[in-house]
């Protein structure tokens, strides 16, 4: 790769001072600069391919001032808005953030990893997949600074930012049993990721403090590769298998989001028929003609932590890990109960 | 950067061939070699740093296979989803994808394209922000391929891949005015992007078409800075001041978010008191009491069209510039009536 021009290599061409150069350059300071000469300079950068912003500033402090930030799936609003928010903070710091969606699948985060690290991005912050603890493990060795956000492994000493999962699954379960419902059952994925364990342990934990026994067939782990056919089949058989319920825990926004469309197809009127309670806000909740009682995750909060933390570890390498474990909110509507 | 570790390195320090290291590194491949072999190779290729994948491919090819996706805002439904579907489409040629969202900002969009013009992407997709025409001048300018979506520049000869937006807000108008609306607003984003000019031009064709007069109290254009103040002002004013709308056109699904939430505060039922069609479709909308007759945006044929572009281009560059322009289809459900 051919040697980076400089401010000077502009300023020599054009005929102005570096300074003239840097003015030019550097963000909303051109107006010190005559149009003509700020136009002359810009026609000199881009013809050098002079790198700003960024490129400019690693040349001088050795980083890129980027974040590569991998999520386990973009389409899905609470990632996306997640990745949003990291954006925003990033930016409040001067830092860009480049995104890479697992697909829930561990090869494709290493492919992400290998290819953002061997880019020189001045760390990470991932939701890490199932089966990926040999990559953060990685990371760890390689002395690369990172974050995992919404879930981490309980092996591994690293930092991070998730929420209390079990209070929050305990919480939820409970406002059901208050509520009146006795036989509640759960659809939750079926994969290993601890938060996940967590939200299951929430619910059986609540059903045996209250004395109530969960019989088998409540109990419903979604594979992530065909949702909407598992969460079908499990509505199917908590509504038509006996014991049936009176009430559905989704343990995510995107279950309870199929899981609420096939109620309609099937014409079960939630908040009379069924009590639900779901994890996570979801825009389609807002419009859901019963107002739905939900586990609100505090998306700011996990990204500012998130950022904070890796900004940190990047200018200090020496940082303890910091485990941040935030809480979440009950968001109280009508449907939790049954009419 | 020290030198890349290559499979011989790996192999003799296993003592195997590097036809076996190959085997275990090579997707699917790994079921030819004994478990242990295996691990002590993948053990080697760890602690040797070995970079697998792009990478490797990347040495043989001096391609990194990976593709670089600039939308305008990673948290709206609309770019998330077709983010999620060309991660999909790149996925099968054996390509990552790595995002950036350029929050409508045209000097963000320029972080992004120096940092990863210079980190090696093959080539990008790009949903262009208002005044980055340079920033396409230079991609061609350094023949860097790229293929812009949803968005394009009139005036710069380039690979494109967009919808019809003239013909679909045309028709989605008429479908307001077929079913008895007369007096007819819009909301649309007050940028100079041509796609968003098309869809405000076709609302006003069709308005002449139909000999009806729009009144200057009727169009409104939003600052995206600002979303949920304009759209409340806008509706406010489309409602309230004479002479007052029968239907409201959002010209994109953010806009129609906000303005259906803001509609059910003021107790305006659609469907009944004021008809309604957006573009776009939502998330959301799936749960809104009165389904809603929508401009649906082909996001599968978009996303398969950018990739397939790109691919070419990035295999020969010499390839002509394609404009690829998708016709959208009119879902028509009962928002856009008065009972």
């Amino acid at each position: 790769m051919k040697r980076k021009p400089s401010l000077k290599d502009i300023a020599e061409k054009v005929g102005v001072s570096t300074a003239t150069v840097s003015y030019v350059l550097s963000k909303g300071k051109e107006s010190k600069v005559s149009a003509e000469v700020s136009k002359k300079v810009k026609a000199a950068a881009k013809e050098l391919n002079y790198q700003p912003n960024q490129i400019a500033k690693s040349l001088k402090s050795g980083k890129t001032f980027t974040i590569g930030l991998i999520v386990a799936d973009i389409s899905n609003p609470f990632f996306a808005n997640i990745a949003r928010i990291i954006e925003d903070e990033a930016a409040k710091l001067n830092y860009t953030v480049i995104f890479g969606s697992s697909d829930e699948k561990a090869e494709k985060s290493w492919d992400l990893i290998q290819f953002l690290s061997n880019r020189q991005v001045d760390g990470f912050i991932i939701a890490p997949t199932e089966n990926s603890e040999d990559q953060i493990k990685y990371l760890k060795e390689q002395n690369i600074p990172f974050v995992l956000i919404d879930r981490f492994f309980p092996t591994i000493n690293s930092n991070s930012v998730t929420v209390n999962n079990f209070e929050a699954a305990y919480g939820a379960v409970r406002r059901l049993i208050e509520k009146g419902s006795e036989k509640i059952g759960i659809i939750a994925y079926s994969n290993s990721l601890y938060h996940m364990r967590e939200r299951v342990r929430g619910y059986d934990t609540v059903m045996k403090d209250h004395k109530l026994k969960v019989s088998n067939n409540w109990l419903h782990e979604i594979e992530f590769s065909d949702i909407k056919n598992g969460v079908h089949n499990a509505i199917d058989i908590l509504l038509h298998e006996k014991p049936n319920v009176e009430a559905i825990f989704f343990a995510t926004n995107t279950l309870a989001v199929y899981g609420l469309k096939y109620l309609d197809r099937l014409s079960v009127e939630v908040g009379k028929d069924l009590a639900v309670v779901s994890f996570d806000e979801g825009e389609a909740f807002d419009f859901y003609y019963c107002p739905l009682t939900i586990v609100k995750q505090p998306l700011g909060a996990l990204a500012e932590n998130a950022v904070e933390i890796l900004i940190h570890k990047i200018n200090d390498l020496d940082t303890k890990e910091k485990k941040v474990c935030l809480d979440t909110e009950l968001i109280i509507r009508e449907s939790c109960g049954r009419k």
